[in-house]
């Protein structure tokens, strides 16, 4: 059973926004083992979308649509498959209900805006005149109700094939998907697939597949994929089974495997923890708290901290010191240390740790001070060289990073690298 | 003259990795006014990979096609591209020699590994049997010098359709066509086309677009588009005429009329220029120092300072105060005002930036303090709160926020508004 997605919106083919739908719907597939073999992007235009989704069926067995199922004339997703499958629609009263009492409790999300206040009255004088044919549905289908939008969903299934129309909204789709679609695909499998994210950092992607490559050239089921992320590696494995308990045990002894390749290396096996949740989790289960010094870097690491919910338990303060002065009287660096080594040095990172420890009372700190360029390299001190300390109990341990790339990577791997070293500091492990 | 975009690559379609080549060609497209109507991804299949293209060749009078020009045996886009041609491939010795080159410089970039270190002996190792497939060419057409990797790109012109193969690495293809391709297509028009960015922040785009409903509705030449953008609308607008002075005084009135209608709104006109950049540049030619305090945000504000190459110049420290009692340690933040109007509140935003002032004596400052949830709302305080502040010379403008969304977005969205409230304050203008 092949899947196809049509997303269909002038303003992806513009390069206006970035097709995240797509991706979003194929990773989904792709845990539940549904082969997806083409992603398709159109325009908000009748013959294209037309011939589009008439190709769609000639070669796949699940054709899912994104987008155009607003209520303007442009919107065409619903009336162009409703053509190419030869029904009509008809108003759907449950549907209209619906979107009333959507406008009755003036909740209309409006999903680009980003300045609030505007949003909602605009888009309420805007879409009531043509809303009610949000309300019409493909004869015979399946509607499902969207509780972030007025747009309903719908999956209609025709001659052996499924089709199913989801609005472009993220917010709408997503929630959707996830109620109604997901288990309506996983009732058209009859086998069960389960999958886990096994998360590495601190090992390079070649390395790390070279590590595996008998396992990636044995695979067959579970089956191994790798997902790239800068400063990460992650691979998914999947297991089907005809039911979850046989897939869990297909899937142990290769889960088993990689634990024993990658050991201290693996710092999650749960697709949504993230590592920066991993070290809030580390402190707290050790009742520890934590401060953090950045210099080229500049809130990043301290940001990605405080974006953990919760973060306020263990996070006690964080000092952007971006210039020497500050280095000195908020961190105490010795104006010595600053002048023989310079900023950017394994010793200056290591007063920066100890000093935002001293500062704060902390039991950990985090310093990084490096060149982010693309100014400021010297041949002795190139653009890339990052230095990263991690405090804990009284004891640094520093690290010299060489990054290569741009500012925005430089800084970005050095943030990454940072927390795998306090997540191996808090544990014990050293690389 | 319409193009269609084809990208190969089995990760796309498993989700692996989102499809940016997709929307920075569609976005080069526009810039050169040609019009784009289908997107597809395809994996390394050869029937299906024929299937596409040829079609495409149908549909389209010029196809773009990214991935699939690798070493291996899965890569086949420069196979399949000569098979629906009916072509033959022959050896190049001009990129047989630069291959050769490139090897003997040990200059294998990685585009995949974060971690620096592992990526050349390996992939060196890897590639070097089936490295001569690259240098392959399709009879008859012209070939693409690719200085950052070692698959050329080619550009073969066929019964008046061209079609151009790209290699699917982002820091390959985009050097590539900025050199080779964009000169090719705009060769092919014989219009020139300009476009400028117009970046407004503080105000909605559904306001925004009302604002110019009617510059919209009359659009020919130039054309508006909205560009969404979390927290800031963008406007393209391009012009098209027979040499470029036509086309930008047919650019200027409408560019005249936005400038008149949003005012203080616009930041830049500069596509690259983000708002960050502009806060910097302003604190540079006033001579002025900033420092920061943040506490919901942690660091992010900051680091989006620090992002500014050069923002060493004007940026003092960073405080990043999530508990209370930071906030009266490095900011000075008085027990009262934490006791009888909380953490979150105008008046703690006013004495952040105050106090971030004193502590480094910069001339200005800004401040962010608000609740980002999940948690910690209530009835009068609820999540999204947030207040936000900024100090020059002495004299403190605050604003509260009301920000609908998750903790990432109310964070985001915080800092945004923040940055515009720094440009706004130093050109003296209030919302």
């Amino acid at each position: 059973m092949t899947v196809e997605l049509i997303s269909v919106g002038t303003e992806i083919l513009l390069g206006n926004i970035v097709n995240t739908n797509a991706n979003y719907l194929s990773l989904e597939c792709a845990k539940l083992g549904l082969p997806l073999y083409y992603q398709v992007v159109v325009g908000d235009n009748a013959v294209r979308l037309f011939d589009t989704i008439n190709t769609a069926l000639t070669r796949s067995d699940i054709v899912i649509l994104t987008g155009g199922l607003g209520p303007t004339q442009d919107d065409l997703t619903k009336e162009t498959t409703a053509k190419v499958l030869g029904r009509s629609l008809t108003m759907d009263e449950h549907s209209r209900q619906r979107i009333l009492d959507y406008f009755n409790n003036l909740h209309y999300p409006d999903s680009h805006s980003g300045t609030p206040g505007y949003a909602g009255m605009t888009a309420l004088s805007k879409v009531s005149e043509n809303n009610w044919k949000q309300a019409m549905m493909i004869d015979g289908s399946i509607v499902l109700d969207n509780d972030n939008g007025t747009a309903p969903g719908y999956i209609v299934e025709d001659n052996r094939k499924s089709i199913i129309l989801l609005p472009g909204p993220q917010n709408e789709m997503k929630p959707m998907f996830e109620a109604h679609v997901l288990p309506y695909l996983k009732k058209l499998t009859d086998r069960v697939f389960i999958s886990r994210m096994v998360k590495l950092c601190g090992i390079g992607e070649s390395r790390a597949e070279t590590m595996i490559l008998d396992l990636i050239e044995q695979q067959d089921n579970p089956t191994i994929a790798p997902y790239a992320k800068t400063g990460e590696v992650h691979f998914r494995i999947t297991a089907s089974a005809a039911d979850e308990e046989t897939a869990g045990s297909l899937m142990q002894p290769l889960l088993d495997k990689l634990k024993e390749r990658f050991k201290d290396n693996i710092y999650s096996l749960d697709e949504e923890e993230t590592l920066e949740a991993v070290v809030v989790k580390q402190l707290k289960a050790k009742g520890l708290t934590l401060t953090i010094a950045e210099s080229c870097t500049g809130g990043m690491l301290s940001g990605r901290i405080v974006s953990v919910p919760g973060a306020s338990q263990v996070f006690k303060a964080g000092f952007i010191t971006y210039s020497n002065e500050a280095k000195r009287r908020y961190l105490g660096v010795r104006e010595e240390t600053l002048k023989e080594f310079g900023a950017v040095s394994s010793r200056t990172a290591e007063e920066m740790a100890e000093g935002a420890c001293a500062a704060t009372d902390s039991e950990v700190s985090a310093a990084i001070t490096g060149i982010a360029g693309p100014g400021g390299g010297t041949a002795e001190k190139p653009v890339g060289l990052v230095y990263i300390a991690c405090r804990i109990n009284g004891a640094t341990t520093v690290r010299e990073l060489k990054v290569k790339g741009n500012r925005d990577k430089i800084r970005e791997l050095s943030v990454i690298n940072t927390l795998d070293l306090i997540r191996r500091c808090l544990v014990g492990i050293q690389r």
